[in-house]
């Protein structure tokens, strides 16, 4: 399997590619889509370069599954209503190129790839690193979504053993359940 | 010139239809997209249904133009963000099929619409019913769709008549300025 890990913003939306094969995990590749340079240009347009860059990534990879962060309200409501309408681009072009989509917080990704939910920047970056046996350190927001996609990956085994266990497990402990933004 | 109007909501986005030709104004079509049925389904899902519903309309009524309520926040941070992402994937599909969107306030609609930013949801109903020569009352989503596309027909007719007198109004006065959602 696949999967397609994005850390949706609007000046940078992170992505990561990560194919996965029962405990093995193989980086395919990583990087943001940035509209940064488009700070005076208007926001419909800005939504089109995430929403084209999703379909490109999906065109060129032939992910199987993606896995988007859940995003959280700001301190600063417009922040919110920003950040919210850059996370819906990045959705619609998922669901448009026939992506199941998964979602996952920040928090359950840092349990799932550094062992605690409090686990900082740096340690993320570091621990996505030694899972993918990577050369280097990824960037912050590629490392992000690395992390969601390995978090899926996670949790498709985590599933697939309960599915094995049967009765005894009648359902995940929602850990690493994906949730809703609703 | 044929304008969309577009006023996003999860749950109702209302939309409408009409041809400008000079001061006359032609209602072409009005209604919603609901995803009221779906309250138990995924976003993603939802913001699919948005997305190709505005793909539609953009197929059907080949539009010239979108106009597009600049969404506030609201007092529930979460439903910030789902109007966010709302929107998101309205904008998204609107510039995804090609149309230039101009984005007004509800103020900036009402002032256009009923003659002060204040009117009452009824008052906006009525005089969208009287200015397209409507048999009834649209609908609250609707008018307000409607609305918007009466707004971006005024400022255009506004923007040519002061392009007309040049120098002596460098500028409009901003009242009815396609406001930016940053």
């Amino acid at each position: 399997m696949r999967v397609l890990g994005i850390d949706p913003g609007l000046q940078t939306t992170g992505f990561g590619v990560v194919d996965v094969d029962g405990h093995a995990l193989r980086y395919v590749a990583s990087g943001t889509i940035s509209t940064r340079h488009m700070a005076t240009t208007e926001l419909p347009a800005r939504l089109k370069v995430l929403f084209d860059g999703i379909g490109e990534l999906s065109t060129r990879y032939q992910p199987d599954a993606a896995s988007v962060e859940i995003v959280f309200v700001n301190v600063n409501p417009q922040s919110t209503l920003l950040l919210g309408q850059a996370r819906g681009a990045c959705l619609t072009a998922l669901v448009t190129n026939g992506l199941p989509v998964a979602e996952y917080t920040a928090t359950q990704m840092k349990q799932a790839v550094a062992g605690h939910g409090r686990a900082a920047k740096d340690q993320v970056r570091e621990m996505v690193r030694r899972l993918l046996e990577l050369p280097g350190l990824p960037g912050s927001d590629a490392a992000d979504a690395l992390g969601l996609a390995i978090t899926h990956a996670q949790v498709g085994r985590v599933r697939a053993r309960l599915g094995a266990a049967t009765t005894l497990a009648p359902k995940a402990s929602g850990l690493y359940k994906g949730g809703r933004s609703r």
